[in-house]
């Protein structure tokens, strides 16, 4: 029966070849160019691949119209003491945001040693190999998401040997069944010991406030050896799809020096597992960081930082097979949406107008760490913010030239000039 | 007999169902996860969409490995003065640099006038209205790429009624059969009375310092009325490929305020014409300026600033058909690269690694001018420089704070959070 209907489409295409197209009739005999007005519609003429494109693979043929195309606003924040950035104290990786009890909560890596990161060769019990080493889970609350009150620590590193006991961090909230859970990467050595090791823990309270149980179990082991994420499971990132707990993360893959970033996706019923991985993994190809939402019914994702498609808005019909939705400049760094819709098991995800980012190495190496700021945008259906929809940002001549040659390429550079006008 | 293949296909399909594949042997019944080592082909098992794409859409399945994928680096050029940059000498849209006579040649858009433009509605005879209205095509020669000596005019603008009366600007150089042709837009009227409208003129020497000729006849004439570039034919670009001149051109399309810009092809047995637009136009759906060049056996385009896919680097094998070959950041802006196989009809083009590009607006509204800067890159498969294959450039954070939110912005979100906590 199905190779019937397949005949009858191949006779279909057969008979239309026979016939001219619209745009070429008999009396006209030079077909006519484009039209003059973009078509909202793919045109009944033939066209090139980069047009074909343009009305098949983005949700308009106008970035502007397109929902999953946006700018980023960046605004610092305030609340946040950071020790005259001395490098002693950081907040890095902050979670979702979500709205609770009449305010805004967002967790974090929060890190407070009596140095800066000094390296896996030089750290102690007490001075940080890494940026997010010896860190706990904090949270803070905001009225406006501009202005934030710290409230301390939500889960500290339980002790040795328990997971987690070295550093606790890059967490992410997930509602389920009126219950709140955090996970994050449960390190037990230094980050850069071998690479940046560790596998997913989990901690769990009745309110966002606490207090938080620590669950003390690996809720997402590393891959057997040989699989791509045999080291680490970073920044797992709960939604509700479903029906189920569609948890993403990232892993880093391949070895030093050219590790590979992608993100994978393991599926519960609960959200103390068991989490099974899915066998299509990774189910993105690039991106630094996990930041996804529900969009209408299917999953969207913020893929920035590394990979053949970084710097683009993805979408998944399925949740788990992503499409370039639309390229986008100066992304946030680890992005927690706010998500309205991330836990109601929505078939109609509404999409995302703002966030908290980091930004790493905020001054020099030797004062290194990281900060939060907020972002905005608008990859949102009920939102049309035509500010948010310009089609690149403005970024000054001095940022340019702040990417400059070195020292090496300058000499290539004269080298090979030499040797053309010889 | 289609149809019997097409069956005979969906047989194969339904076959191999019933077997499992080659990672899943009968003694190992949870297939294994895709592999620590990034397989450099395509491996032989089951993908999600985004794996499939990055083994069959991209030149290497690394951002570092892939031909067309670079950072661009900037640096000030010296040798041109801008009159302490107080708006009343601009330099922009560089062509294509040459080498010829010992030394790099590069034509440009040069105005010199009393003021800054002051819009359509106050210009004059000597007022110009945009950036590039009352312009001639200079050009500048150089040793080394980086200090560059201005030579002065090479096409004024002719006398009225001539083509390109009121201005001739975006210029483009070509080289063929052992003569120097120069192609630009030709202003008819100041830029900014109805549109942007112009057709491209083109004057030709023996030599790159002239004398010039003028041609005085529109070569490539704008659309007829209703087709895309019926106002103009803007950015002329001319490569040889395939024993002839492809011409790729931009034009602005769909009106004010909602401009589309897209490009097209035009091509030609003879440099005087007759340009044939290709039926498939546009055939690259994206991209503000025209910058091409040979690449292996085929096209490539930088696609920078409008459009579903700006901000990419994209190849058609045919040099008709683009597609997306990498995404990049901070590209170029009008960039004219230096190409030394851009005239010798190559089969095998081997890429670029510099070129002239330009900033607009280079101070502020009421200064308003552009100057000329040097880009460097790795598109060149005759080049490894790692330092160009890094995933990202490093942009401060007072970048990100200067995309900040306006105050309509800051009170539809104060909005927001208001009725939220209601």
């Amino acid at each position: 029966m199905r190779s019937v209907v397949l005949s009858l489409g191949i006779f279909v295409v057969g008979v239309s070849s026979l016939f001219p197209l619209a745009c070429c009739h008999a009396e006209d005999p030079q077909p006519k160019g484009f039209p003059f007005k973009l078509p909202k519609e793919k045109p009944d003429r033939e066209l090139s691949a980069a047009m074909e494109r343009n009305y098949s693979a983005y949700l308009a043929p106008r970035p502007e119209d397109n929902e999953l195309y946006s700018l980023f606003k960046y605004t610092p924040l305030k609340g946040f003491d950071y020790n005259n950035h001395d490098g002693t104290i950081s907040r890095r990786d902050p979670s979702k945001v979500i709205f609770a009890n009449g305010k805004y909560y967002v967790w974090y890596t929060h890190r407070h040693t009596p140095t800066s990161p000094k390296g896996a060769k030089n750290c102690t019990d007490t001075i940080p190999s890494s940026d997010w080493d010896l860190a706990d889970i904090w949270y803070a609350t905001s009225e406006d998401g501009f202005a934030w009150t710290e409230q301390g620590v939500a889960v500290p590193r339980p002790p040795k040997p328990q997971v987690g006991w070295r550093s606790v961090t890059t967490t992410d909230i997930l509602l389920w069944k009126g219950k709140y859970y955090l996970y994050y990467q449960g390190f037990m050595e230094a980050s850069g010991t071998r690479g940046d090791d560790c596998p997913v823990a989990v901690s769990y309270a009745d309110s966002p406030d606490g207090p938080w149980t620590p669950h003390h179990k690996i809720v997402i082991p590393n891959g057997a050896p040989g699989e791509w994420d045999q080291y680490s499971i970073h920044d797992p990132y709960p939604l509700v799809y479903k029906g189920k707990i569609y948890l993403y993360y990232k892993s880093d893959f391949d070895g030093d020096p050219r590790l590979v970033r992608m993100q994978g996706l393991a599926i519960a019923d609960h959200p103390l597992g068991p989490f099974k991985k899915h066998l299509l993994n990774p189910v993105v190809n690039s991106g630094h960081e996990t930041t996804l939402f529900p969009f209408k019914g299917g999953i969207a994702a913020l893929v920035h930082g590394d990979g053949n498609e970084h710097n683009t808005v993805q979408f998944a019909e399925d949740g788990v097979n992503f499409e370039i939705a639309s390229i986008v400049s100066l992304m946030p760094i680890a992005a927690g949406p706010f998500i309205p819709d991330a836990f109601t098991n929505t078939q109609d995800g509404r999409g995302i107008t703002w966030g908290l980012s980091h930004f790493t190495n905020y001054t020099n190496w030797s004062q290194n760490h990281a900060i939060l700021m907020r972002f905005d945008c608008d990859l949102s259906l009920d939102l049309n913010d035509p500010e948010m929809k310009r089609h690149r940002p403005y970024v000054r001549p001095d940022q340019y030239f702040k990417q400059g040659l070195n020292g090496k390429q300058r000499q290539r550079i004269n080298e090979a000039n030499r040797a053309l006008r010889k």
